[in-house]
């Protein structure tokens, strides 16, 4: 690949060509365990990237209404909000099912269910909607197999403005795993807290169409996939260096890079001063390893071991990880350097747009992306 | 006030009169001191919120081109750039000239000089520009009444297409100072940074027409302002939790908050789930006090010591800091909350719209506000 185009900075690039190979490699892990993926679109927001990258998905994750929006205005109508329901959004949610979207949202309480089901019968719909389990006591569910799985699904089917479709679990934790082993048995008891919990709901009259679990760690890492009938994940597209750091890619895997120039040099200080401070890179210091993020060269390779050590709302400061001296002749001030994110979700979320590498490395195109709620 | 109107989540609140009166006060103790303001809008990044907080204010400093662009579409011409000059950047600035605004921009090499007065002349224009004075080694500058201020400050003047117009600094180390004595302190040595160095200058038959200086705590605290021509701020007019903690304000003079539901419990964890995560609040963690920031009521009084101690993207985990027990029949799904930033420029630039609230409470308007580059 030919350099980066000398373009005004900071600016977010995507390497198509590493996009596409991140997707096809989970295309065929998937395909391989006979399982279906519903990519989750809260890491790259932007219809124009998982079309090129998924063609036209049968089904998608979302974090929010306005990315469910955006999913159905692009041809996606199988859409799962996999965040627990607020009932403030319970009006918007009903407007795109309104619009013909089959859309599923998540609930992991007795009084989000009833809440669900009593705005679904005033709208005279039927909300679809999943249990949340909790695999790995992370975040939202209740326990797997738990009297309040059953009653809260129960609820869903009883309720008038309701309909239970199954269950979900999302295994958060498999981001702080110490090893690729440590991430196959979380992935593992996420299965089972899914596969199991469906079964105790089965005995009781409670069958469940969709059983969904994962994550991309989990994803890409899982011995089985048995009973589950989706694997979520979203930033499998992208790739971060939480993800390097993980094992779940390499750093040549990584398809985002924010575009910066040098502005300065502090060279007592061992420092160069670049234009990506936290408002390009975010405040996601990921695994605590890289700073606000590795900084490459224009070809995306990285130099030696420099960091974005700190930032200020719009510089960055470069340092060597290690104490290594710098060769200051080397960063004139104009000088374009890429910076690896920690979180792809996190530093693509500070831009509104994505400058698209193309195979021979030119900027093809210019892919815009959504944000806010 | 009254409770926050039931609105969707999450959503960035103002404080109409909480602005007015944080305003208020900078514009008092400036007008004490005698000396000007120039407001940083690196914070507000809406010409809404500070047309009605300032009037139309004489000058304004910005961080990014795109704020300037924004100041000069907005009224204002007197413009400072207060972020180090990437070569990349020279046109746009160049054509921003050529509308008619007067902007000033920042250097603290050599090179960037060159390329400045390279690029003046190619356009022929003079390019005004002011040298960084490095005054707490925190950051971007040459040291204090160095020869490199002076070859600097040299090269803009000799130079065709340029021309020198002062000195500036930022003591961001006043964000970590432990007392507001250490502030003071460091009041002091931004004041001499500049002043110093201009005299220096003055000698050398450079002279200064701005002197320039600021940070919020800074201009909070300093002692004297004899010598300096302006002053820079600009957290001021929102205030935030690492400001509180700094003892610049209150907590009740924080104008910003974020509006989230509560989506779920973790009653055994001691757990609430909020619809705010760190895509509502960003990633800035502050002085790591509060978590992702502190949770409030409606009113926005604060709700014993609970904390957003976790957050994934669309989620909020809400615990004691001290771990007291949480009265869970207090928080059902669906109540709202407002929890208070750390950091109002890193959870400010999530949103592309504040929420304003009236002196009644009530929501009253919905002031947009820029982002991006």
């Amino acid at each position: 690949m030919t350099a980066t185009p000398n373009i005004e900075t900071p600016a977010l690039l995507l390497n198509e060509a590493v996009l596409e190979r991140n997707v096809q490699r989970m295309a065929s892990r998937m395909a391989e365990h006979g399982v279906s993926l519903r990519p989750h679109i809260k890491t790259v927001k932007s219809a124009e990237v998982w079309r090129r990258a998924l063609g036209d998905p049968a089904r998608v994750t979302v974090s929010t209404l306005r990315e469910a929006e955006h999913a159905f205005e692009n041809g996606v109508s199988d859409i799962l909000y996999a965040v627990g329901m607020a009932p403030t959004k319970l009006d918007r949610a009903l407007a795109l099912m309104a619009r013909g979207a089959d859309l599923t949202i998540t609930v992991d309480s007795l009084d989000a269910a009833q809440a669900v089901a009593a705005a679904g019968a005033a709208a005279g719909r039927m909300i679809r909607a999943l249990v949340e389990v909790d695999s790995d006591g992370h975040r939202a569910g209740v326990k797997p197999s738990s009297p309040e799985a059953r009653a809260i699904a129960a609820a869903l089917r009883d309720g008038e403005g309701a309909s239970f479709r199954g269950v979900m679990t999302h295994a958060g934790g498999s981001y702080s795993c110490a090893s690729t082993d440590e991430i196959r048995h979380m992935a593992e008891r996420e299965r089972r807290a899914v596969v199991e919990t469906a079964a105790m709901l089965k005995e009781q009259a409670l069958p469940c169409e969709i059983i969904s679990m994962g994550s991309t760690p989990t994803a890409t890492f899982a011995a089985s996939f048995e009973g589950v009938t989706e694997v979520r994940a979203g930033v499998y597209m992208t790739m971060d260096l939480v993800m390097a750091d993980l094992g779940v890619c390499g750093v040549e895997d990584i398809a985002l890079s924010v575009a910066a120039s040098v502005i300065g040099r502090q060279e007592t200080r061992g420092q160069v001063l670049i234009d990506a401070g936290w408002m390009a890179m975010s405040r996601d210091l990921g695994s605590g390893a890289h700073g606000y993020g590795r900084v490459c060269d224009a070809d995306c390779a990285p130099i030696g071991d420099l960091i974005v050590s700190g930032a200020n709302q719009e510089h960055g400061v470069v340092t060597s990880s290690g104490g290594e001296a710098i060769d200051f002749d080397a960063f004139p001030v104009g000088r374009m350097l890429r910076v690896l994110p920690n979180h792809a979700c996190a530093t693509a979320a500070q831009f509104d747009a994505y400058r698209v590498l193309g195979r021979d490395g030119d900027m093809k195109d210019v892919w815009p992306r959504i944000n806010g709620w």
